[in-house]
């Protein structure tokens, strides 16, 4: 990663229901909207899905972004048809937790360390 | 990041009364144990704390390992006096979770999405 990406960590809740789902949406051998991320300057694009204490499932990723206006992109990113199909395979699948924002749908986390 | 590192995202509880403590640790402006993760090829290490709908606050990260023996390189760091000295001050902010392996301190997550 690059120091003047800017960084995003983000959780939801997934339904344990449709972990496989998920998965399978996410497999490697699934394009998905990879070529979106890319267009739209987000690297590094990791999840990551763990049982937590309460027995829930939740998700968690990790992102880059080295554009220039990452509200203008993710816009832009939103109203791609391809990403709004995708959204309504993988919305189902999560559970928005409590403390986010108004409009999140994966709550962004607040960033406390960082080292190159 | 390079493609050619492998990546690890972690979870573990941060006892509320400690975030402040555990910040200020973290901050920038502390050297904390930066050069030894350096030394022992962990690179991009992020830190983010969010508060769950348990109530409960957590800590989630993502690094990445450049080495060759990553199990190896942890044995190394772990016997590092500053880095003993480091977890005598960051353990007793956090409680491990119950779903993890045994000996871990931060529960290892599993990935099921990456784009590069």
């Amino acid at each position: 990663m690059m120091s003047n990406r800017k960084r995003f960590g983000k959780v939801v809740e997934l339904r344990e229901e449709k972990i496989q789902e998920y998965k399978d949406l996410h497999a490697s051998s699934n394009a998905g909207v990879r070529h979106l991320l890319s267009k739209y300057n987000i690297h590094n694009y990791t999840i990551y899905l763990h049982q937590l204490d309460d027995g829930k499932y939740y998700l968690f990723s990790h992102f880059e972004y080295s554009g220039e206006d990452f509200e203008k992109d993710m816009e832009l990113l939103s109203e791609e048809p391809e990403n709004v199909a995708w959204w309504k395979l993988t919305d189902p699948c999560q559970v928005p937790i409590k403390n986010r924002q108004t409009g999140e749908q994966w709550a962004r986390m607040e960033e406390v360390y960082h080292n190159d």
